[in-house]
């Protein structure tokens, strides 16, 4: 051990510490210091990052033994308190720049050092240091957290007034609209937000640390699983298996379709019988302490037979190929379209018909918190699961019966979540931990590191796509013709939802009167899909957007005016038949044009040989809302000092907070009543009725109406004959309820799976999306220079919150076009390894047009926003290589060396 | 478990907690929030008090379940931080309200609430605030902490500007006699020094958790020990007993005289053949958590085998009595006294004779902190214990051989310690931490709660004195006669050393030519005796200052005239033959007289039959040093900006770093450098020099002159021809050393066993105490009015840390005059039983008047000064009870059955 005497925040400590420990884990661990992230821990990722002697580090990677005797360091907990904001801390409120916020004190720590050695920096000089000291965000896509640097240095120079830097109320005091800063702001850019590993670090001392014994290979008989050495290891109390899980050990996949062939108890909550994919959890070791766990996990013996392993669709879909789960065919889904005529006799005799075969990739969520959680017994004896969820109520559901615990018995939390993009609509820790809990009596908690969490959580299945396209001479569309098979990994948990998404947005955008196509869910052994933003929709569209691009060029129209042909106007249907809610394409495109055409005109002047460049544009579309008729509840209490409002909005860092405040806020606006008079009790099933989860963007749309509603309730049995509403003491002395709730149902009715053919959802976002982009031809390189999106998203709640979502969704998409992937699971096991953009990978230059379309569905004319952003960027991205370079890329993500395989093709 | 949301300091946390657990345990140990300390844990020490919901509480007895979701929790580290302090902090500071500082954080909370609620309380207000809230503190009397509540009061409401809580510097930059505050003041109003359990909260992750299996009853023969079932218990890595130390497993007692017929190896590190007393530890049960440790120890079987039991030394010396340690007598060393004729003779024939059976009770220490400490090995491979030593030199010699160790392998560090007063001159849980670490290669951690600190460390050993005094008819004293036995336990620890004690102080002040004498010191099975302030003299100088009242009552003298008459005059000696260094207590008298006339006015007039009042005076003496050639080490440094200086300074709070501050910045003025510069890098033995051990008072006159001569050997050294001084570039460039040592030994000798003569300390500490108290004659109980010192205790270092050591000795004195004893090993077990006295237990009116007497060989004319207070207050106290009332009090504590006893027996 080291003893040491280091200034920490001004205040002499003493440290005795291995030598071997990181300093990350010394602040975090021994000193509960937990404003330092931890979450790749190996010094790519900056969340880490502290002050030590006057300069900025990756605490993860600093050894104590490397740290001096007499060191100062300041941790983000010396920066500023939530009481005494930092202008920097104050400049990224303001800007929205912490969305998950699990980053944000890395960026904060390492803006401090940015701004000591240059006090002045331009934007360029900000992305560059950010990038070069390894600062990654998954959320904000870098421009709001670029912008709140510029305006803290300015502040901090004397250039610009402090007060620029607080949010300024509106006159009429309404926030709708406005970019009123999150309630969570304060502590996730001070650190003391709590996320998961930090309350981990505070559980009551009784709590077991666990370890999960995996497998190694992705297809597997298990022939015997021996804990007998295992649970004498020291600390060691409990080794679980599935003989200690008294349900019935599966998760629910939750079947929507009754034509699915799997029934949806594919996944063990411990593998029994077989091993089914990497990564699959065998057993967990319960134990004093993590390293214990560690240690344990060694010596559980688990004797495997090894089986074929199928890890892409074809692989699985080839005639010798085993059933991965017995008794269920791997392909267990087919979604079938059929709009209007039969397309072959069109397609016959179209002018145009061009064809094409794309590929999307595993997107990995990538999120820079990993799946953490943890489970105790509560005072009412529920067994109470704190987790990343943003499903908690669904997920109740989906693990009660394995577990063997009544769902009445359950309890569900949501922990303030460092992201999460949709890969938390599946429970896997959920149930590991309470099955642990179950067996031991303890509370319990458990943490993946980054390889276990990106080779153990679900991903965006990849797509294999056929697509024709038929067009009359003028390029109306006349048909579409698709085959499409979605690798949906080990486990089936709503992979015949997405692929039911196949059916609604290949083509999406477009008037296509004649339809036939046939989608099948495929079960491999690679990681199991999972919901990710635009759910099915960046597949579909990259392949119609793609091939949109290829009949243009075909007919020699531009492809932006093909577009306009034939996007939604009225008499025109999605693909599923229904008929949109609103026409504003062709006004959207109206918005493009002219920046368009500016841009090519710009590409056209400063492309070289060598540096090529071009522009491409897509549109992109996707539901808000669930499948079907969709519910939402809440309740509004009316308090001595404002109100109560509680429902489930599940936090991914896209802002359930501000959603749910503004849309109350709003709605509550007869009683004047100041926003942080509403106090916000969300995500606990045991306190807050069901919003239902957080996916699909509904929850602006349906939780936001079920806010609505119950405050309309409230004002509606408060209101005095006067037009004045009763105070607190009145209601009370009357006699009153001061609860008041309320529910909203969505009357949409889903697609149907011979067909496709349905009102799935009622209120979709719709965007126009160009990219501008630079192709090395020496290296493939793709550079995005600039993205444009015209959005139309209904009425904005919060515009900082919509304005990140749009943000980051669109540097998600970026990496999705170019860099991204989870395909190699002894490889992709980092966040550098799965492409993850770094600041300068995302331009600064990203323009958001909003286009104000109120929906008569959405409270207060909401739509949703947080997938649109991810429905076809890359798409655009795709074809500005195409137009910069000839360069056509089918497969993502598009590696460089496919960018020059494409660019040889062509020769 | 329960899951709440708690406001803790302005930030809302959740919390997942045990329903039974403390606030105050979740605070520290589940939130390292370790600014709330605990003591007691039981609610009477207020040390945890935090405000929760606006209101006082004292969290160590607040279970969770009671705290309300949703309440509001302040800690001291929601009032002030050390670069944004509160003005109860600053006032706290600028009084040297924060001597160990343990209580002050709770004392800052406590004063928060009380100021809300009374922004302009009267002294007395704030004195029964804090009485009835049950803040305790240990070390300042309180006075300074009122001192500084209303000084803070005043700021607060805005009547003084805040100006006057900073401390002013003296014009001419000289601290020497200034209340410069002590650097530690600033961490320890803010709660963020770092005590011994506040580091254990942060240990490395593969830290041990200690528990003791202890004696439950006080002598036995061991017939065995069984710990294999222990040793299976959960989370227990090993069970260390007697067979798993390496060394001789005795700590070396340091017999200082070769007379002593025990050889100081009588104590067991753990027990092997015997228990000697109740506590003894006999195991150390070494598992993951304490709660695992705690219930491991029940398992461990140890088979006793019960012996007579001796609790007091005339039990041990009758005649029947078995030798407690097999082979030494139970009296095991005798200190004569032989000083002029043979006193035979004097006393028949003198004119007065009195004499008087005296016995002082065991005094508990009953510091705030318990005792607490750690191990490891550091990073070259020293076995490397922190703890609260105020000898850490001197405990790695007497616990290596136990242990089995090479000293140069041995590291001591102490900790901030909250309290001592002498207790940590015995090294226990050093050796129990050293002997599980070097058993389990792993760092390990102990902690005592109030009870096992209580039982099982040291206490002030009682005394049973017959003395005789013989005067002449004009009360001059003509010969002393004594015989006392020291109780001094079950170990020999310092055993002769502390009866050596008795023949310099019985009697001490007065000219006594002819003593004859004979003390002995007896080993009994009650707790062993340790040193604590005032080390013998309380014991001794209580017989000698009461039978002075005795005499003079006999004579019709006044009481303070009869000791006027007798005291050190030129040609006097002390009863060891030494001639006093100083003759100053006549001036002091002279100073105390007309204030001892108007109290003895004031008391006869506010008398009632009901309350009387009296006035009791007395001397107390004590030396400034280790007994015989007493030596310490220092080093200074020049650093590039200030110096950097080292030696032990242990710190019972009393003040080294104040101590060696003042003193260095003294000693280097001529350099002109400003006391911020001057760093300090004290108390542990791999980076400090030698200073010799924290006790007697010794510290600031012979480390003081340590620092003194290695500061003049650094001046000596870099002093240009031109008076000027080289810079530390200047030095470096010349190639000569920037560290300079020093080393200073006083030039005395011990006393002799046979006689007693000798000259064992060079420079002493006078004092004249004055009580006035009200004896409640229908209760007993009595009233300490009000205190007065003539204090001479050479110049003045640091005046708020001197001020403050003699407001907490006196109250130390009320108390062991009236309250408190550790007698009963089943009751006295905490502070309240152990008799500890609250804020209105002692007088807010405490008058010190310095008398100004410069020593020679005393660091710029610095004495001592932690022992004076202690020396004689209770005599004083006893005195004026008499005076009161006629009940005179022979046997401590005063406990008003007593008092009424003795006014029956006067009846």
């Amino acid at each position: 051990m080291l003893k040491k005497s280091i200034n920490i925040n001004g205040n002499s400590r003493t440290l005795i510490v291995d030598p071997e420990s990181s300093l990350a884990d010394v602040l975090r661990k021994q000193l509960l210091l937990t404003g330092t992230k931890v979450s790749c821990n190996e010094g790519h990722c900056g969340a880490c990052s502290v002050i030590l002697d006057g300069k900025l580090v990756r605490s993860c990677i600093v050894k104590m033994k490397k740290v001096p005797d007499g060191a100062s360091i300041t941790t983000i907990e010396g920066i500023g308190t939530p009481q005494n904001l930092h202008p920097i801390q104050k400049a990224m409120i303001l800007h929205g720049a912490a969305q998950c916020g699990f980053c944000i004190p890395g960026f904060v720590i390492s803006t401090k050092v940015l701004l000591e050695q240059n006090p002045s920096p331009t934007r360029e000089e900000v992305r560059t240091w950010f990038h070069k000291n390894l600062n990654v965000c998954r959320c904000t896509g870098y421009k709001p957290i670029v912008d709140a640097v510029m305006d803290a240095a300015a502040v901090m120079r004397g250039e610009q007034p402090p007060v620029t830097l607080e949010f300024q109320m509106p006159k009429d005091g309404r926030i709708w609209g406005s970019g009123y800063p999150r309630p969570s702001a304060v502590a996730k850019v001070t650190g003391t937000a709590e996320y998961g590993a930090d309350l981990g670090l505070q559980m009551p001392p009784d709590t077991l640390q666990l370890a999960l014994v995996q497998a190694k290979i992705s297809h597997a008989n298990i022939l015997s699983i021996d804990t007998s050495e295992a649970e004498k290891m020291p600390g060691v109390a409990k080794v679980v298996t599935y003989k200690d899980i008294k349900g019935k050990n599966r998760i629910n996949g939750l079947v929507t379709f009754p034509t699915n062939k799997c029934d949806g108890w594919d996944r063990p909550i411990l593998c029994d019988t077989k091993v089914f994919q990497y990564g699959d959890a065998i057993a967990i070791v319960c134990a004093d302490t993590k390293e214990q766990a560690l240690a344990a996990v060694d010596k559980v013996k688990v004797e495997l037979e090894e089986l074929p392993t199928y890890m892409s669709a074809p692989a699985a879909m080839a005639d010798d190929a085993i059933e991965i789960h017995p008794g269920t065919p791997n392909v267990y889904f087919e979604q079938g379209v059929v709009k209007g005529e039969d397309t072959k006799p069109i397609m016959e005799s179209a002018a145009h018909v061009v064809t094409g075969n794309f590929y999307t990739q595993r997107q990995p969520h990538l999120t820079i918190e990993t799946d953490i959680g943890f489970a105790y017994f509560d005072d009412e004896e529920r067994l109470t699961i704190h987790s990343k969820s943003i499903a908690i109520y669904l997920h109740a559901l989906m693990i009660a019966d394995g577990l063997g615990i009544d769902v009445s018995k359950l309890r569900m939390i949501q922990n303030t979540s460092g992201g999460t993009f949709g890969y938390k609509f599946c429970p896997t820790l959920e149930a590991l931990v309470g099955a642990a809990c179950m067996a031991t009596g303890r509370p319990v908690y458990l943490e993946y590191d980054y390889q276990q969490f990106i080779t153990y959580t679900g991903k965006r299945s990849p797509f294999f796509m056929d697509v024709k396209l038929g067009a009359d001479k003028n390029g109306k569309l006349l048909a579409m013709e698709t085959d499409f098979s979605v690798d949906h990994g080990a486990y089936s948990e709503f992979g015949d939802l997405l692929t039911h998404k196949g059916a609604q947005f290949i083509g999406a955008g477009y008037n296509i009167p004649n339809i036939r196509g046939i989608g099948r869910t495929v079960c491999t052994n690679h990681a199991w899909g999972a919901p990710y933003r635009g759910y099915g929709s960046p597949q579909s569209e990259f392949a119609s957007e793609s091939l949109m691009d290829e009949l243009a060029e075909k007919i020699g129209m531009d492809p932006l005016e093909l577009r306009y042909l034939n996007i939604y106007r009225p008499g025109a249907t999605t693909p599923t038949g229904q008929v949109p809610e609103t026409f504003a394409l062709d006004k959207m495109i109206d918005i493009l044009r002219p920046k368009y055409k500016a841009a090519k005109d710009k590409a056209a002047k400063k492309s070289t040989t060598e540096k090529q460049k071009g522009v491409g544009v897509s549109i992109g579309i996707y539901g808000a809302g669930g499948d079907g008729p969709d519910t939402a509840e809440a309740w509004v209490e009316v308090l001595k000092d404002g109100v109560l409002l509680s429902t489930t909005w599940g936090d991914h860092g896209q802002g359930a907070d501000a959603g749910a405040l503004g849309t109350a806020h709003e709605a509550l606006r007869p009683l004047g009543i100041a926003p942080e008079k509403i106090r916000l009790m969300l995500n606990d099933t045991a306190l807050a009725p069901d919003g239902g989860p957080a996916g699909g963007s509904r929850s602006q749309v349906v939780i936001g109406n079920a806010i609505k509603v119950c405050c309309e309730n409230l004002l509606e049995a408060i209101r005095k004959p006067n037009g004045s509403y009763m105070t607190y003491d009145e209601i009370v002395k009357a006699g009153m309820d001061t609860r008041y709730s309320g529910s909203w149902t969505s009357t949409a009715a889903i697609g149907d799976p011979d067909t496709g053919q349905g009102i799935p959802i009622e209120n979709y976002m719709y965007g126009v999306f160009m990219a501008e982009v630079t192709v090395d031809t020496k290296t493939g390189k793709v550079a995005v220079d600039k993205m444009t999106i015209v959005a139309n998203v209904g009425s904005i709640n919060n515009k900082a919150v919509v304005d990140g979502q749009i943000y980051g969704g669109i540097a998600q998409g970026i990496g999705y076009a170019l860099s991204e992937d989870f395909e190699d699971i002894h490889n992709h096991t980092n966040m550098v390894k799965c492409g993850i953009p770094f600041a300068k990978d995302v331009p600064d230059d990203i323009e958001i047009i909003y286009y104000d379309d109120p929906r008569k569905t959405g409270p207060f004319g909401a739509s949703g926003v947080g997938e649109l952003p991810n429905t076809a960027p890359h798409a655009a991205i795709i074809n500005a290589v195409y137009w910069a370079s000839g360069a056509r890329i089918h497969s993502l993500p598009a590696y460089p060396e496919k960018v020059l395989a494409a660019l040889a093709g062509k020769k």
